[in-house]
């Protein structure tokens, strides 16, 4: 996905401004990637016999699906500028990230749904791959 | 729409912890009627002859669009507890909502919807039905 | 909300073609509304104690609120034409409707929630309010 | 992405059913690639000086975009069975795709994003890569 998200960038007429093309690639190719991580955790959460004992996992599953796909867009506009509007909701990104994160990697030896999502929403909010997070371009 | 909301939160098992049901009933329905206006202005403005001069609008009309669709999702649900997130996400709420009503008074004595979608942003970030903007709840 | 869906329809530049204006304005409100139910309903039915028995009922639920978010969308635009995209929108619309309202009817006498979902989805598909529902418009 | 796609599918305590885990995981992240180009392309054109030649464009993108979310979503969910509105659902995002990438190939010689957009839009119809493309699963 990146390597789309990277092209749409370059042939954009305006360009990403003042922001670094490859940071903000990264940076909306994690969002997209968490959402939808997101949303299989909850369904596979939803799958778990213990179903349950996960219901606080799969409300926060969804809540950061619903945050990441909504920064990924947000992140993907150069028209205009917007600049405080995508520094909250970026904001907004890394906490419901971090807040995911934290529930899921407390799954994460059980259930390796959670593990992966875990693991997916840590590069979301800090990114292991260097500068791909919203931390970063907040 | 705020009368099926309101039964939704009266039906639901948990309900809505120490926050005031009426209130987050009307916060919830201003989150997605801001959200379908703001997607109805960017068309709108972009069906306007002088739509290079309303680019920058149509930006924030869509920013604010996603915005406001995953707020009143985050909003709409009670499972175990999601605060830090709600928070974060209510301030970027209502960010979006000032800098897409501001940008939209603008262009109202222009462009009648972008004088109702001002309205609709403001609604939704103050709450001009006492009690029911993003601003309170936060 | 059907008051600022029609005050958007309203003052668009080109307006809604040959629709019936009254008409996509219920159509378009009643999207919104199941959208919004539907998350609701799914979020309700997390926090029951027979989770378990209802997980298929969470899943139609989460595909049915993010279909009929997609649907409003769609229909609050009307620049240009994309005709073909609105039907085959409309006919996914109508099944999921249907497949969620369906499953909700069967917890209706146990869950409050469940039967004030299964409306809204059956509003949603044939509309209760003559000519708002999504059957109507296909 | 693809990678963590399969992660989830392969983690998931019911699986992918009767479906080619492998060509299901290329389906989903297409169809978020997808939605993110549209998303990005509708931003592109809106920054063109020519931009009142594109509102169509602009339009087709931003219901591609919606659509292919939704269906993404809607891929992603393996509990329960909803067939018939995965089926539905897939073809709509079908004609979304084919509508969007006939109108973007139209413009592709003028502007790089169309192309880049219109090449998407064919991988999510009908799968550049083998089994990709949500034609295959319908």
């Amino acid at each position: 996905m990146t390597h789309t998200v990277k092209a749409m960038l370059e042939t954009h007429p305006i360009g990403s401004g003042s922001v670094d093309q490859e940071k903000l690639a990264a940076c909306i190719a994690v969002c997209f990637e968490c959402a939808q991580v997101c949303t299989a955790c909850a369904d596979a959460c939803l799958s778990e016999e213990m179903v349950a004992d996960l219901t606080a996992c799969i409300r926060k599953n969804l809540d950061c699906a619903d945050i990441c796909a909504a920064t990924g867009n947000v992140l993907s506009r150069q028209t205009g500028s917007n600049t405080e509007v995508l520094r909250a909701q970026l904001q907004s990104c890394m906490v419901a990230c971090r807040a995911c994160g934290d529930e899921c990697a407390q799954h994460a030896d059980m259930h390796e749904h959670c593990k992966v999502c875990a693991e997916a929403c840590h590069r979301c909010e800090q990114g292991q791959v260097p500068g791909s997070g919203v931390a970063i371009l907040r």
